[in-house]
């Protein structure tokens, strides 16, 4: 295996540069080109051939458009004889398709996951995938990372002898745990109910948080609309104070401020997984960065040391 | 589409039976061989050309034999020259292996999909999956049912104005909800407590239970220790009485002795999909059939109706 | 080989309409969902199962949403167990993107090919391929129309006895020579020279054009740049008369205004394999339908007959 | 390449401890889990990251639990992102099942060719497979060792200026021959005749052996049955003496007590491709290690050099 | 399914017109075109659309040529949407590449298998595969005839009652054992023996032969110098009388005359899986016809019924 | 990567010699044989494993031969574990076969590239292939060269301030631009027109070429009638002089006689792509070498560095 060469898609240079300085290497432009026709072309702005390639691009808005622009760059890649081509992929936004819910619907999640291999990947490595079994959707080695250690650094600055952590459905039930036991505390979850065939609520919360400092904990937070729902839970049952945590800060249609305009709301935590367009100095909002572990990974896949060892 | 024939491999052959009377057509005979290295051999006993082909096979005990000699029989029909091979696979055991909890395991799901489309099948009629996303596992067509309906209708005998449907763990709680609704009752649900590393106990049962009519539900009850977990936890709540239903009736090492011996336990009900080896008459445990429901989707299989239709 | 069914995806729905309205089969609608985090789902409104599929989709801009949706709706057929899925492909965008004339690119026109087989795509119909080694790119069959025909009827209306037809480039040469010969009259072409590395020019024009009336036909005008200039040496060589013919009007940026400004442009003349926004009744564009034209070769990919015999 | 790491499954630790002793590397361990629904679960116990794995496991009985335990540990070995896995088996039982001599059955031998390979096998290292044609089966690069090296090494501390080769069929004949020319002596073999439609018998023996010391040579000896009723057409014929030989010492059903009580049997050497039970330190059974054969092929595979110059 | 439509490649067109004949339908030419520099083309001059194609080519020489221009015409086929291609291969010249007995050779008939199936065959119709393990070389299902039922009706005009039949080598002694059970009579064979590391000849016959009438039968002969060598030896055991026999008469290099100049050989009997070049009238030649079986199998085949149970 | 291990089939040694010359790196034999049937067989005489192995082989008459001959090797090479196996193809023949210009024909350039691809190759290094669209047949990396540079660097020593590039036809018009750009001159072409269904003729010539030094380019030259064809409409254009050159000298059926005994031509120059039988050391034929140019290309290839940073 020669020597690491890494590539960033159009999706977030900053987090690829970030990377690339905690590695040591330089990171290489790719020149993206728009045709008249919309078609995209890409072209790789160094050597490949027989290098141990990397490619850094999150599925972010707009999705298709980096989608295909991922695709071209690995199709690329393997073209100009990379020796191995390994996707870095810190946000999956079609992880959520992941069952078959309806008829005649395609599972998103596994379908991209096969034209990442049809156009040459070799491997993938991904951060917090919406559920764990989305691992299975593709045929080439995958290192799955989660941020927790991160969030859970940032928090245990704080006296948490009184919090808990409150997942804001049953699906993330088992993350939120798992984040508590790193802090030391208690889990509880929102419970939603569905009113009618199209209206789903939180209709109560499991486990004890009256007069607790809460830190709601979820994969990715977009509108912001399930969190808003679960303070209203909360604040009925008098809770102290609230902190909120996620991996994937996507951030959709002004939801930084619709959460930060909540009074009792402390803070909001998220990563850098997905770029984060305006950070105010003064806000509520606190972004860490996951540049160091994702650069640790690559540099472990590199190697071929255990990226399991270190993250597990 | 030339006719349709139906082989039964070694694993189920009376539900094999039942779905072939349903559907009117002959069951054929496979020839199941042993050979002195311990290798296996079949010969499907009825010719296959230009066939609609359907094996029936559930992976129940001994799983590592019935899907070698499934493995054997899917290779048979295409060699055969088969026109079409579907795999009716009534309990998929492997799909308890649907993540990668461990570094260095396989995602076992995943792997035995991959195998079964390698031996050259071309769908799969699967009941009741673990988790949803195992239907992505497969890159051929799925189509995947529940008996939800059969225990519904099992349970509408009795009065329901009192009862609640309780899953015992939170993984099956959306199953849960949804047996709920279609009984028109309320839904409850323990909470497992890591207490160690490697002990887990059911801490807590969130919603309302108490002086209700219990409905406990499951995908598959094996050795039946959670569900006996969960009943010490119904009992501290004072429930007024308790009935058990699960779709695969595995219950290994006298399982149904030890929930048959809790006095409280008014019924335990499954379903066909695996062999149940002794119900006694007088027992507690009641047998619903899905040959019904596997030959009405194998028949639509065959003529081109939708089978979401029926079963959504 | 069952009932054909016809869906349309969202580029070109009244193309599609045309077209089933040919077949006198009913367009079968595609749900188009865009999730909050910017992915997209399909559901295919009909039932698949043992029919022969149609999905009827051009790649126009948005290009890349318009790939991804198409890619989601063959997967979505696959799955809902489709006898045989084909793509109706009236433009292929990505067609252009050929040939690997930088180091490290992907040549996108084989590379989106693969994907669309990847996706479950068992066969292609298309129209005018920028270039005939496109063909090859597929590993499945592809039928591939062009629209000549339609042209030529349309122009024998005209006295063609002064006419040329004259191709901007040498690329485009042996269609133009082809059309000449439908129409029974003389090619002439343009000749791009290098001014330097990013500057072309057409300096010349091959072939007799003084005093005569010309038709110039490209494969497809986006910017219409190319033809602008070209009309400049044509009036250098003191022409009689202009008209425009192409097969994919596409019209970017105001294109169609530019070249109706032209006094002695008489006619533009394309045909419907991509949307055209705003005809004017009293404008000089005219639209052509292909729709004819793709229902019969559909009719006949339907119907087992020989496609080539019809539009060889 | 990164170092060599060697995994056994649990069908012959012996054999690989062995192997691993002569390699001087570690033997690292697999460890093995039956969940309560009688699937197996595999865990590679050492990093497997861009390392040269090989994987020990002959297909012994209890054949299908041995090919799935398997299947899992190279479906593992290429998640945890192995350069190359190398499956070194010893005994392929599945070899025998090389032809199609009935309709409708399965040809054994190359199914599970496809399904290792399937699973992620990048080669094989095979012993002695039941005809040369298995290695055809493969689709990946086979290196296939014989023991007659080491049985030929064995018998030549005897007297061997009476002694002659006899395989107990046709089938095995030339290996017969070529073991013959090893050892200097003739060669002679049985002929079957087929009495009915389901009984076989050694109706003739060819070639000279009256009065000579006779080595019976075959592949693998699994009841003893053959060479039972070989050992009858030998007496009858007058020999002096018997010795038994072969690659494979399966020995179901107390064949090696049968074997040694013909009181004119003077050994049984077989070599330990597969584990022998139970060899009494005065019994006429001989066990042959191959372990130094394995080990020298898997150090030239790991190191490029060439195996047939070795083993040819 | 749709009609039959069969092609017939420049190798063996008579027989190809004959098995048409047979079948009642007719045979479609395919245009072969040799370009200037020595590249082969074919255009198939029929409608393929949905149609279940047949193509008749035995790899006789020159063989490389045949074998590409069959590739070519599968590959036209399934470009041309046949709905099923069957090679009708009636000999197949590679299937005697088919073990690895010496470093860094290929084996030539699991490649030529392999490069059949990616040019597009769906199915394969073999005679007389050189050993059955080839079957196993092919990835999709192949009908496997012989030709013993033709050879033994021609036989069985003669009193064979004093008859043996003889196989000149080991490998051909199971065939031969299973004609001899045909007639009724008894087998003998031939023993190889090798004199130095390129010399191989006959030593012995084995079974009884004095005096016997001797009918040779092998599956192909080329060169016929191992049939010579066999008659020496059997003079030498005084026969009574011999015929010759074998399914391919491929004789090369005035075979067939070397043959015919023996005079204690009363007739030479092949079939026409390959062309006969010149037959004449008054000599020892008889080519009997096995177009009856192929064409009775491609309409078994064709309709989906059991090909095995004519022929097994 | 081990070292790089060089072999040559049977179409042009003296090729192969040469680029190993320049390599520093002994060129290994092949040994091929023809078996009595006329199958082929070759026999790579040196180790392969863990090599970087590069196969060189023109595709020439006989090409059915040499396809067959090389797709042995690639195979050979796989299965004698080669750690890469490169396909050096300085003529590839069935690259005119580019398009499908008639229903029912094979794509052959595409067909052929997929058998490389299924013998096993992992990349190809080609030159001057007939389109620049068939780099996108091939599923594996490509590098394209031509010869442009080393025919340009033999023209420079001419007086070249009255000289012009002819191309003999449109569709290597780009290629002669490019040239002609190189040489710092102008560009003409011929223009064919179709007579009749099949006769075409040069018509006119495009461009300024009276009275000029004429230097004709094509990509091979065959039978040479086309370029004759052009000799006579230069003529009616009085040229001054005229001189030949393409890349691939194919000059079957005494074509360099036939150009070389038109007076005006002042010299014939090709390079040896293929093996140009014999070369008069006073006659007008000069054959410049490439083997430089493909020994620093694999080079390249092994150590990994850019091949297009030189070639582009």
């Amino acid at each position: 295996m020669r020597d690491i060469t890494v590539f960033s898609g159009s999706a977030h240079p900053e987090l690829a540069a970030e990377i690339c300085a905690h590695l040591g290497t330089p990171l290489h432009p790719v020149q993206l080109h728009r045709f008249a026709n919309d078609c995209l072309g890409v072209q790789l702005q160094a050597n490949c051939r027989e290098r141990d390639v990397f490619l850094i691009q999150p599925l972010v808005p707009p999705v298709q458009e980096h989608l295909v622009e991922l695709l071209l760059m690995i199709d690329a890649a393997r073209g100009a004889s990379a020796a191995r081509t390994t996707v870095v992929m810190p946000h999956y936004a079609y992880a959520r398709s992941d069952k078959k819910d309806a008829p005649r619907i395609s599972i998103g999640g596994r379908l991209v996951a096969d034209l990442l291999v049809a156009a040459g990947a070799d491997r993938v490595l991904a951060m917090t995938l919406h559920s764990p079994q989305v691992h299975g959707f593709f045929s080439v080695p995958v290192d799955h990372l989660h941020a927790l250690r991160e969030l859970a650094s940032h928090f245990r600055r704080y006296d948490l002898s009184n919090a808990v952590v409150v997942s804001p459905d049953l699906g993330n039930a088992k993350e939120a745990a798992a984040f508590a036991r790193l802090l030391g505390v208690e889990v509880a979850m929102g419970a939603k109910q569905r009113l009618s065939d199209d209206k789903v609520t939180i209709s109560s919360v499991i486990g004890d948080v009256r007069g607790k400092d809460v830190i709601v904990l979820d994969d990715e937070i977009a509108r912001g609309t399930t969190v808003i729902e679960l303070l209203d839970r909360l604040r009925e049952r008098q809770v102290n104070s609230v902190r909120i945590a996620c991996t994937h800060g996507l951030f959709s249609a002004g939801a930084v401020e619709r959460l930060s305009d909540q009074p009792d709301v402390l803070e909001i935590v998220c990563t850098n997984t997905v770029p984060i367009p305006d950070v105010k100095p003064d806000g509520k909002l606190r972004v860490l960065s996951i540049a160091p572990a994702l650069a640790e990974a690559m540099r472990r896949i590199h190697e071929g040391e255990s990226v399991s060892a270190l993250f597990g």
